[in-house]
């Protein structure tokens, strides 16, 4: 869905900048915008820019990130850019693509990998993809904490390895989210949405800190704003959604694992 | 939580036994009830029984069942039986056991391996443990789905094996939850909590089968009720929840797989 969306964007503003060239009619004869794809993407993101009929697609289709000297060739001359967030947009890439740049769309909710500053003083348009995936991250950092609370990898081991025999009562028993305290850091959007998927799992109490109490997002899902301290002794699972700065380098270090529950477990979503 | 409740359950009729015998006072002098418990329990459970001071306990400790042999020695002269599914409780055990017993407590839902005929006969009450294990089934049955759809078992050999490495847009790409088809078979109690675990991660639609419709449980959770083979057709997730009996055997056959979509993920949480 959202795939769509993105590649409409590269596109409008592709035949923004074709059409308003040609002076408001598309001209078949004018050649094709050139746009550079840098890394193995959906089909459906392709077929969107090639049934478009305006862009000349060079490709770098390849699961690994281009080497920066190709993706230096590969921008000499372009007018759209399709990038990831290992592809640093900076002065020598923009001087290296040329005049004819219009509009880079980053496949990242993040940009620290662009130079706003260059990109704003050249004209260019920017894309990015905030909100596509908070959905997701939040169902993975359940599946995460599921598997773990419940043991489903060495499960999964004992089942290959021919240690699953007879149910016995005490094997492999994991702990349950029922009636559990859950300890969030960073009530951001996607740390709300994992509240809210784990609250039927019979939570009995949400924590939460954060640079600030978010009272509108606690209120809905019933969270307490406290320490980081507090949420380390009191959480069953503990789950962390923060941006890495220079604030939060280190936030989980050995001391705030020490004042962890024995039992408790820890997942970590945060790059 | 529940196995106090258990224990509780197996000690409130050994002490009304013992007491009544004792013509309603305790007897420090009489001799402790024997109880037999058929395998390594939880603690909780076995301090319960220890803690009473009216149980003189032997134990099969051990993460295997008791053989046979084992369990009719053991059973011998018993006041109470702590057993689990494992423990076919019928006349040849019970005539073991002799007149002295009083209660037996399985700790299982189910009840086939008693025979509740030649239990009633003799006057001895049956403890069980029905309900306790639907929120700890509905929650794996959900790590379950999320470990398969969100491919974690795969993720987590990668990093095993090194092959984990840069971020790679398509790789490792589950189904998500959001938007999607839930079929259920079965809407007993563990389907049900399913259903509403699952809710939040954006379910677009729940489908149903069962013997007949659940109108109560499937308005809470807006679930439609269909045939097996529409479900089978319509659902990106299916998940299994009913007894083994003569009209399942092979419910989910090849032609029930043949119809699913080939995204599909099958979870079968049952026997």
């Amino acid at each position: 869905m959202w795939l769509r969306g993105f590649s409409r964007g590269i596109l409008t503003e592709l035949s923004r900048a074709v059409t308003s060239e040609a002076g408001y009619t598309m001209q078949r004869s004018r050649p094709l915008a050139k746009v550079f794809v840098s890394r193995r993407v959906p089909q459906e993101a392709l077929n969107l820019l090639r049934d478009s009929g305006i862009c000349d697609i060079k490709h770098w289709d390849s699961d690994d990130p281009v080497p920066r000297t190709d993706l230096l060739k590969g921008v000499a001359g372009v007018d759209g850019l399709y990038c990831l967030l290992t592809e640093k947009i900076d002065k020598e890439l923009l001087d290296t693509a040329g005049p004819n740049l219009k509009v880079i769309s980053t496949m990242s909710v993040g940009f620290d990998h662009l130079s706003l500053e260059e990109i704003k003083k050249r004209g260019i348009r920017v894309g990015y993809t905030p909100d596509v995936l908070t959905n997701a991250s939040a169902e993975l950092t359940v599946a995460l904490l599921l598997a773990t609370s419940r043991r489903l990898m060495e499960a999964v081991a004992e089942a290959k390895n021919g240690g699953w025999g007879t149910w016995k009562p005490m094997w492999l028993c994991g702990y349950g989210l029922s009636d559990s305290t859950v300890g969030i850091v960073g009530l951001g959007r996607i740390g709300f949405a994992v509240a809210q998927r784990l609250k039927p799992f019979g939570v009995k109490k949400f924590l939460y800190t954060d640079y600030e109490p978010k009272p509108e997002a606690a209120a809905e899902i019933q969270a307490e704003y406290v320490s980081l301290d507090k949420l380390a002794e009191q959480s069953d699972f503990v789950t962390i959604h923060c941006t890495l700065t220079p604030e939060t380098v280190g936030l989980c270090n050995k001391e705030f694992f020490s004042k962890m529950k024995r039992t408790a477990i820890f997942i970590n979503v945060s790059r």
